[in-house]
């Protein structure tokens, strides 16, 4: 077996990953858990992570980079935000070290978008970003990078020109448990309804003002025709991507779009995407931060 | 003093309004409670109307209109719907009898849109149309009426032709309450900022399609350039608002718009459609409601 080289964290708002990886970029160790900034702000970054630690059996002075929450205000130590137009390359140059620790940490920062009419931040993301695009991407790029704050990017040059975040997850989640229409998706199986996802695409696609009616219909149509619980939940989701991807190609991009997402979120854009005839390119978002991680290790300590 | 005619009810999900009135239409005695069809269906319908007709005094043997969700299949009595396109008049025809009281109880239908591209119900605002537009109205009217599900309605000749509900209301609170943005809301006071509040509403109604990452830009503006809990809350309400008026003017009306409204309600709306420089004439919800009840009662029982 290799020798580990250092040691990656994804640390976010609600978990919390971990890599022990050798020198060829190889995962020989891995942890993942719910301590992610909340959870971690109350037991103790340091001891979140020590426990890691110890459970994966990393040596003494091995490195650590982490990108995520943890280098929020409220997180482990603030990094700061590289600004737009903001070079990849940056985001590695300005690690921020945790002081009074018994091995070398670093926090990488995130981008904010200092422009009054679209503030806008990321944290976590721009180290996904690095990973799927390179440090010396000399491409147009637009990457959409779904979730509970999904980002829609323009890269262009190795630097990230401009990027917009929708809350298109956190409102899925709101919408489907809190409201009315947590009536019509009660009971909803894991089973899928691809027809209803991609109409309800379609729809807010094509009308996004109509967003919020949309929404409604997914209650009043099962009232006057019926319908599964699951093909509610389709229409929730497929109303709300439908609306973030008719704001996101608003603009037409320059180049080929890339998806930077995994699992079922990967799943549902991806259709989404085809059900709007845009090719996509599809990169897995955790394969992403793993490569973004390493390229810092390796700008850090040549690993 | 004069003589109690008959007796109104608007019996909404959460509310409950009775009004004690004369031929003329003069209010001789009001009740307002929660007791709406949520409450009343654990205490009882019955129960419920009975102890307010104590507290009124109303005597025995005066008739009962009733509109809202008291008509509901989870109501006290179904009462069904009018289907669209549907005559105001019908909605006075088709008031279904509470059987089993002593004395007449009626209860308005709703008006359901049975189109499977965009199913639709009402129940409860059809009488305040019928209040707000009258029985025979003979011209094209566009007519607003904002609330937890705001409805939007082209009516004709006396006809309801169209109507769309948006989730507008029931958005903004969870959208204040359960998602990222409770943060940058927490400790608002009663002060208004009506700037924030205009330009939400400009940019929704001009880029509707960015809905969810201009509510997102709430947070991320205070990050990065501070700002008050309630300019927070009113760039949520501008925004959700902003974009239900991109939908509901995206038809050049064919007449003037009429808003239904009272209140906070009132106010915010009449605000946004200044912004977008679109006249409007405003009618108070309870009114409305009131008249569309007296018509009822004076159809039913000639009072």
């Amino acid at each position: 077996m290799s020798e580990a080289a250092y040691i990656a964290v994804d640390w976010g708002t609600s978990s919390f990953r971990l890599w022990l990886v050798d020198r060829t970029g190889n995962v020989l160790g891995e942890r993942r858990s719910h301590e992610g900034m909340m959870a971690a702000g109350k037991l103790g970054f340091s001891t979140v992570l020590q426990s890691h630690l110890r459970a994966v059996g990393a040596a003494d002075g091995l490195p650590i980079v982490i990108c995520g929450m943890a280098g929020a205000r409220q997180g482990w130590v603030e990094a700061g935000y590289v600004e737009t137009p903001a070079r990849l390359a940056s985001i590695l140059k300005q690690a921020v070290v945790v002081q009074g620790q018994d091995r070398d940490i670093r926090i990488l920062p995130g981008i904010a978008q200092r422009d009054p009419k679209a503030p806008d931040v990321m944290r976590g993301e721009e180290t996904q970003l690095l990973g799927a695009l390179g440090v010396d991407a000399a491409d147009d790029a637009l990457v959409c990078m779904p979730g509970t704050h999904s980002k829609w990017v323009r890269a262009s040059g190795g630097t990230v020109e401009r990027f917009a975040t929708f809350m298109t997850g956190e409102l899925f989640d709101v919408v489907s448990r809190e409201t009315i229409l947590s009536h019509a998706v009660a009971g909803a199986d894991e089973g899928e309804d691809v027809d209803a996802f991609k109409s309800a695409v379609v729809a807010a696609f094509e009308a996004p003002a109509f967003a919020a009616n949309l929404l409604f219909q997914v209650r009043s149509g099962q009232l006057l025709y019926g319908g599964t619980p699951s093909s509610a939940r389709e229409k929730i989701s497929g109303t709300l991507i439908g609306l973030e991807l008719a704001a996101g190609l608003a603009e037409a991009p320059k180049a080929g779009i890339m998806l930077v997402a995994s699992g079922r979120l990967q799943m549902l854009y991806q259709l989404a995407f085809d059900t709007t005839s845009v090719p996509v390119r599809s990169i897995g978002a955790e394969d992403a931060v793993r490569r973004g991680l390493a390229m810092a290790a390796h700008s850090i300590w040549n690993v």
